[in-house]
């Protein structure tokens, strides 16, 4: 018995001829849909409520495609809303870039759209203007996706690292490492029984919440490639302080801990998704705590370290044993293509 | 004797750890650097003149991707600009967002960012955001970019299709076909001794003195993917009228027509990278034509045709012999990769 004949995408849809626009027609108008994209222009007027306007990009080559917790899509979404996010602005905008391999499962591209779709609307954004090419079968690896974000800031938030000093509290709102541990898993690079989901999250809610309350926040990074380590050794190249985190009250799933050990893995540089580091003024740190551990996405929020006087430049973790280790920027990615 | 190793990208240049640092510091910033972007965080803060806002993106695939007249960087930067510029908008900001195939010449993406900055330089945008991705050997095909921007509206500008009638003149800037015969020589299709230079340029300056002069222009798009045909097309669809161009004054190179007629191609479906269609008020045509004149990129700007009572939804076009001949919608492009 002959298997159906599967749809898949052809070159021609990226053509910008008939085929494209059925595509955009038939197929991804079904999930995405709004007054502004409707117009089908080429770009979008947006009405922006401010003058001051924050804006991202990232693209987005995750491998694989579909991962547990989520897919490309809702990475691209979240991703993106993230960026915008860690800025201190409320994201309200998003344009959408595919570059898709031809061949690839007309089924699967809907899967895509249909995450797209919904984190979307959970992050409360609209995808206002977008652009599908088509590459040669074997120049692409199914789909790669890109996202801009366009949002305004909240209370007129601005990052000052240069504010940051001794007493200031690190803060995490959750487990780290969810993303990265999925993936390897996702992967196949090793079996494990409990497979961890991704965080893949938009932190939208939590840091208006934050900002909206007053929280002195002087700094926030989501850590999504090198993870938690990187984010925290970009801001000490930035400091005359140095750092100081201590291991043992880093959020760290036993799962997570234990595929790190397995392959050789820090879940310090493990990527997350739906994760923000930040630094607060000491005395708004039980304030942040608490509204972070009221958000779904906080509940794990810890305090896990904080800006110390001397060392500059350096991040120190005290470790479990009760020795101290420089926290070294990653040369290589543990693993490529993770978001 | 041993050629000397030339740089590669590697897939670490991708991680966001310290090769894409090094990457961004000691490749990127030589070529890209600007207050805004020298901040180096993963968004940027922009302030607008004005609280409408224009967004747009596209993706890059163009093959190859040095060609007469260009690059995919020099491309990445027009094809968005006109973009915004074909909604009434001044360009302003563009974010870059690279996927980059393993084993890339670090040279040739150096020609490329030098490229991206002259562009973005001659049509006065600056780069404001960026994002690298670097993907397996044989996932990619040597750089695929995304660039989205951010402009603003001149003189509240919107396109009017509904304020299209019978006696407006459909105007081009300038000759067709020359981006898509470009790239048909470039990849060897046929061997042609005088090569067509791709016409690869942005179009923000003859727009902007077409708006500020008053030119009631109703509608206006750049042919780009699909050529003068599809946007005339795609036009006829939303109109009560038809659309009756002449194919005699149609301005092609002779060097097109003879590439055209050698593999059966048609000027009418080839894209164009540096050029304008657009609907302007029949009382208005002679002054859009002599702004257009007057700017570097519309010396050869003609009015090709009319809108017309009757045959609704249809795009005619009276040939040299003097038959009417209905314009169709391309199914497939003629050329995948062409942007």
């Amino acid at each position: 018995m002959e298997e159906a004949v599967k749809e898949i995408i052809r070159l021609g849809h990226g053509s910008g001829g008939r085929l494209t626009n059925e595509l955009i027609h038939k197929t991804i108008k079904k999930y995405l849909t709004n007054d502004i994209l409707d117009k089908f222009l080429d770009s979008a007027v947006l009405v922006m409520p401010d003058s001051k306007v924050v804006f991202t990009t990232d693209s987005y080559t995750v491998k694989p495609l579909f991962f547990p917790g989520g897919d490309i899509g809702k990475l691209a979404i979240n991703g993106t809303v993230n960026d915008l996010v860690m800025l201190g602005a409320v994201p309200l905008y998003l344009s959408l870039g595919l570059i898709i391999e031809e061949g690839f499962l007309m089924g699967d591209f809907e899967k895509i759209l249909q995450s797209i779709a919904d984190a979307a609307r959970l992050c409360n954004v609209k995808i206002v203007t977008g652009d599908t090419k088509v590459v040669d079968k074997g120049k692409g690896d199914g789909i790669y996706i890109n996202t801009s974000g366009v949002g305004h800031l909240i209370n007129d938030f601005a990052v000052d690292i240069a504010g940051i000093c001794p007493g200031d509290k690190v803060l995490v709102n959750g487990y780290i490492g969810d993303h990265g541990a999925a993936i390897i898993c996702a992967r196949g690079i090793i079996e494990f029984e409990s497979r961890v989901e991704s965080d893949c999250a938009g932190l939208q809610s939590m840091v208006k919440e934050l900002l909206e309350a007053g929280v002195k926040i002087k700094f926030m990074r989501d850590p999504t490639r090198g993870g938690l380590a990187t984010v925290l050794t970009e801001l000490g190249e930035h400091l005359p302080y140095s750092i100081v985190i201590e291991e043992e009250v880093i959020p760290v799933r036993e799962e997570v801990k234990s595929i790190c050990e397995f392959i050789g893995f820090d879940p310090l540089y493990l990527a997350n998704e739906g994760k923000m580091v930040a630094v607060v003024a000491g005395s708004d740190t039980e304030k942040a705590l608490e509204i972070m551990k009221r958000n779904p996405l906080g509940k794990e929020a810890r305090i896990i370290g904080q800006i110390e006087k001397g060392r500059e430049r350096k991040v120190l973790m005290k470790t479990v044993i009760g020795a101290t280790r420089i926290v070294e920027m990653m040369l290589e990615d543990q693993l490529p293509r993770i978001c």
